[in-house]
């Protein structure tokens, strides 16, 4: 797996705020590893589209796995651009003026071109890789895909080439002239957590370990 | 505000599982009411970019306002195309198989044609949705935009013409053939919470109200 930082191009560097970007692979891998779900963008027509889709990322490829990704996948034959971000809120960041209300995030864009997977133990790889990133340590414990489940899987393949993490961190910012103002001001926390599993109708086995301990990387 | 449902378009229709989609005014609005965040996709010399960005709804219009929003706002002087998707991620869907994997989510796609919104006192208005969205109750309690910061606000006005939920709930949905298999089955439920407020440094007021009992809508 690489570890040399990522060279900037014209789209993974931002007009403004350079502050807040990074090349580097380990926060942008932590990031990839600890979102849940990707916001997938390409272009049909000329127009945009994006879609909520599952990813994972495995070595330096991003596998994008979406329950929508049928359209995008047939587009995906020849290769086809795209952009794919997750974002990770961390705290609204609630400021004396309404123009300095922000949020602290981490949030990386992946840009290039996504092929289909179409070799079978490539897609089972990556079907095994979506689990594993779901919920660390379930690859083991699920049925891996058959062949016919795996030729109906719809998976592309994003190279980790191109790609930059931005994010906000710390207090708010507000300008000093307002320190006097009567509003409360500071930062709420956001944490994405997990309630009491639901077992399927069929269950009565015991909660596998790698759910009674669950968290995200 | 309108009532009536959103007539659907070739975009709105997803090219399967069609149960679960809708058009209907009021779920799209509540998605949109509780996700924090929005990623905003539009397209930049024929290539897809997708950028996380504070939205707010106000009525039958959502206004973009974010972070990354300066190179967005350039291009949407004269109006843009894009795709703004908002998702609330609600449980994992854990199968027996791997291939039925999958998570409990919702989802708003809105497309359409974003304009830069010019009018100070719409910025205003825009500016305060946004502080709104983010933490309920809170609009009153901060100070507006000044003239200067109303100049330097970057927001978008997208009309909420052309939009579709897409959801899935509901238990896992693997094969009878797999009912015996050793792998327990079911959903994770997962939820955005709030942590302890920290505020700024020079703040000793105590919390307000819309923050010591701040939830989602």
């Amino acid at each position: 797996m690489a570890t040399d930082p990522l060279v900037p191009t014209a789209r993974t560097t931002p007009t403004r705020k350079r502050d807040r970007t990074t090349y580097d692979r380990t926060p942008i891998n932590a990031v990839l590893d600890e979102a849940l779900i990707c916001h997938l963008g390409y272009v049909v027509d000329g127009a945009p589209v994006v879609v909520p889709t599952i990813h994972a990322r495995h070595g330096d490829v991003l596998y994008l796995h979406g329950s929508t990704g049928a359209r995008v996948a047939r587009l995906a034959d020849g290769g086809v651009p795209v952009t794919a971000v997750v974002t990770v809120l961390d705290a609204l960041v609630l400021a004396r003026s309404q123009f300095h209300h922000s949020m602290n995030y981490r949030s990386v864009a992946v840009h290039g071109v996504a092929h289909l997977v179409t070799d079978p133990a490539e897609r089972a790889t990556a079907l095994a890789a979506v689990v594993e990133h779901v919920a660390p340590g379930r690859a083991a414990e699920s049925r891996p895909g058959d062949r016919q489940e795996l030729a109906a899987t719809a998976v592309l393949r994003l190279p980790l080439d191109e790609a930059v993490l931005k994010q906000r961190s710390g207090q708010v910012d507000d300008d000093e002239a307002d320190f006097a103002l009567p509003h409360w001001a500071g930062l709420l926390p956001v944490h994405t957590t997990f309630g009491t599993p639901e077992p399927a109708p069929e269950i009565d086995a015991p909660l596998p370990a790698h759910l009674s301990d669950y968290r995200r990387p």
